[in-house]
């Protein structure tokens, strides 16, 4: 059975709004938008490093990672409440953080932390790539802001780091897939990547057909082409902010 | 030492902001913003009841509330990583709770359960009266939705219900306190009513100086004048949804 | 339905016995009978305080509360075995701890702590302000005792706190409801007064019927002279320790 | 250095007292006070066994154990706060329900649970052996319950249960150690025995000083003495109830 | 910098040894040794299927990981007095279970679940991947066991499943690091392959290079090579069963 | 009924394997196997005390106990995912810790402590027992290993701890209990001792008959034989590490 996307091409991204400074109290904040996925991605400066840091001239990049209750389709359990985060959780907010340290000089960071919260308000689809890619922004925006202040001399990023889910459904290549298309493909791989050249992260899973090299390969090119799109969406984001 | 208050009146409320329907997924939702508090709140239609009242015929309301890390000035340890709700958190989750319950006739919603989510977006003071107002038309709007779709046969609301926080700050009673005015206040109140006329619940907490009884009804005065003014924000909203 | 109470008058408080120290290793501590609810409430000295006021030279008054499992007509779940506090437990304590910082000028306390326990051993209804009311003697024991061993140079204490619960049942405003009073009433209301004069917390719910100005007002009027009847009582009961 | 006992023989009980039907919602209970060691032990009913009985026919006993915060020389950290029981208060609970099932006969008892509670109120040594004791008597007097309701047709008890502890503290064989006693022992075995003849558990530790066979078989002869003592006082207590 | 590895080829895996029927109780298990790293893998049937599954007709499988606290150059936490299991747990023992079940008909299992356990006694890289090829091995027993005695009419495996590292060290391209390499490489991909043919799952992180499209192509080569000769290990380690 | 052993003597112990060495990464090791009870124990030194030491020096002996989820005939939940270590796994370590600081001089092993691993990967009857042994012996490892490096300057043993356990089972007394045996027994006893002449710890539960001074006497010596040749055993084991 073929799939057929309505709507917008099987190479096209879904409408990505990257909003600046959502969140007055964090050092970088946005609300990233694609399509109906909604997150909110903050930056927070804390000038102290984990115990296993101190006293090493280093800093450090973490992240967490939440949803809201009601931001699903039907109403997921809340966390807190629950008193702990599930596998998926932890599993999301451990590749956000890697991702997001990628593209940072510790040493030039100096000693100190920068605490990544991504919490999805609406999730349709990809809530761990565009979180990435939006907590790239809010971190670029609090780094830019130590810089602003004084207290980095020098621009620890060493580059752009975006996401994005490409997939297999009924057969088809698909770039950025939505909830729907996630739920029934056969296979999906979310990619992460420095300035939309190299690969950071990449996490290949067959849902239901295991895939070739040659298959992996197209799916690898058409997840290029959508981070380069993103990545100039990040850079116009972060001149508004 | 006098307190005056700046851009608005001693007895005015922040200017409050309640759009309806922010949620696709949920049965009811709102996002209300009181000044620079804003607050989603969802309401979830469960068509099972706690054990408790299973096979009673009867109905139940239950709210759950929690912060984003960074909705406020310093960010907060997120809940869920740190495995437990605080107990602030749980005093104001059944305070919403039992508000809500108070007008709603459990016999005519039938065995089935709503379940009230208020999730902080930015904290500005007196989020735990917000989320009460902003999830009454959230719990309005689910339970309309109900009555359209013959679920429901007769409406089970028995009046409305919103919230305010009152107080006194350097000798001056203020209406809708936010976060400056609530850390520096002498005593404050937070006020639940029922149709803007009788007390569903008041807390009240002297911080600095212990207050009279007169003192405390001039407060609820005040408070209701406040609500009042709510009441029909909370219709406006609802009728625009 | 109007109700008519057996064997004491609307408007009187249950028999109160309190016991000064009744256990041996605390520094202050009473056993509180009020009728059939009889809690052990102790006070320990702590020389350190938590982190946020260290160095700071100002004290801190903070409480627990719990009930042993066979305390309850039905046995309630041990909360230590279940692994946590229940919302109702938390709040609870945060009430008791706000109430009796009221009455302590903490910069006069130093830079210590006084850990307070209120263990319910038997209950019957108003387990709470018993706990506030009991509570207070065992600080004020455990201060006595630091101002004649000269850790205090001068006494901390601004007034004298008790507690009492009011309430209506059946269209009859009763002071120092039991629990069956407890489990049918229309509304109640928790009130903490400093020097039985100034209302410190007020704590009202309407169950089944909000009320209004008026019924509030007349509630705690009858509340206030309870606890001018239990702050005679708390003064006897000091003198006998 | 030899040690030397003040106020009473080293071959005598410190004074006890047994209180029953302390608490009036408890199917069975007592107070209990060896000496300033002082416990609440509870018996109560429970129509429901565990799921690995369930349709057996055949019944149960388990036993929880607390301490209140107070109850201790220098105040203990409240398990339920903490979030977890401890393993000493674990190894207790399973002691005391062990040894009491050591007395009843599980399919005369019926499918129905028996819970224990014991709550040490104040403590001074030896709180898990006269948890046992104590303990003895709630069952006892919850099981005539039953008998006399009629909710049971035969007695499940085979056999009386207590217990003591008795050591070795500088070189002198003691009877039913104090705190200080047991704090500086060289050795101290806690004896549990049926009809004060034969031995239920037995549960000895070598602090300071491993034991031989022949000192073992002098400790466990002492403890047989307090035994057959603390087995009148049970009888009393029963009869007094 | 180059690194020149010691003792064995770059493309070269290093001693495996596939112990069958390791442990007695288990359905299925197996000792796997990849060098130091060695594994207990286990498969117990489980004749209930979780809650989502129930009354479908369809199977599952599922996996746990663990590592003793000796086994790691530092003895690590025990996560069980930790009270909870570490995000990277939780995310090795998703990943075990989702490869797994891609080689699983879960029809033809039927309404069975297999639990997988793989525990690690010593650790020296690719404990991971090593799982997963020794686990693979106790699952396939485990189904074995059941076509053998009728529970099972047709065998539900679909395929075979191996996994294996390999990374980029000093810009070498290596198979099967171990842990000093693991620890000093620029970049390793996780890789689970079907039958050594097809990808069912790639994890590749880039720890100090990101890499491109052309060397992740070499070496997922690398790693389609080491799985066939694990495939041919896996094999005669179940004909020995 | 009474119960003849098959395949060895009522006085006979299990075959027994101790493999030094068995773990590269520890500081001592050794694999014991009792039968088809099989057990991880490793020591490892650690340069810090706990807190209650700290500055005091002296060192501490302490214990961890754990099972693979298989190690039992019907698989066993896993601790670190239920959240918690049961109160029998407590129990057992405590008891592991207690039993080896008996033959430690804690002045003469100065201020470090010893963690002591012990992990059941295969499980028989007897693991707590076999557990005190394997473990004395990785003890012993691990101290001659600092007295090799000079970090000890004198041997803090002061004797050598083997364990073993006792029971009655259909009227028969026997020596080290396998698990079909000890299911079944009257009565059990756990004897630890010292040099194979003191007593450390006894503990014993009577399960189905309670037992009387002459036959705990007649199980001890029997205990005491079996020590005596484990103590042998660990010798041998120790020389050849």
């Amino acid at each position: 059975m073929t799939y057929t996307r309505q709507n917008r091409a099987a190479h096209a991204l879904r409408d990505v709004q990257i909003t600046p400074n959502f969140l007055p109290h964090a050092d970088g904040s946005v609300l990233i938008a694609c399509g109906n996925t909604k997150i909110i991605c903050t930056a927070t400066i804390d000038e102290a490093v984990p115990p296993f840091l101190r006293g090493k001239g280093e800093g450090w990049v973490t992240a967490e990672y939440g949803m809201l209750p009601a931001s699903t389709q039907s109403r997921m359990k809340r966390e807190a409440a629950a008193g702990k985060q599930s596998g998926r959780t932890q599993e999301i907010q451990r590749l956000i953080g890697r991702s997001l340290r990628a593209c940072v000089d510790m040493k030039k960071l100096g000693e100190r932390q920068i605490l990544i919260d991504c919490d999805v308000i609406q999730a349709d689809g990809g809530t761990r790539t565009a979180s990435i890619t939006g907590a790239f922004v809010a971190l670029k925006i609090a780094i830019h802001k130590m810089l602003a202040d004084g207290r980095l001399a020098e621009n620890p990023l060493t580059g752009s780091v975006a996401a994005v889910s490409v997939g297999v459904v009924g057969g088809v290549p698909l770039l950025d897939l939505d909830y729907p298309e996630d739920s029934g493909c056969d296979s999906d791989v979310n990619l992460v990547m420095l300035n939309a050249e190299k690969i950071i992260e990449i996490q290949g899973t067959a849902e239901d057909a295991a895939f070739s090299m040659a298959e992996l390969a197209e799916l690898i090119a058409l997840g290029q082409k959508g981070i380069a799109e993103l990545t100039v969406l990040q850079g116009k984001a972060f001149q508004a902010a």
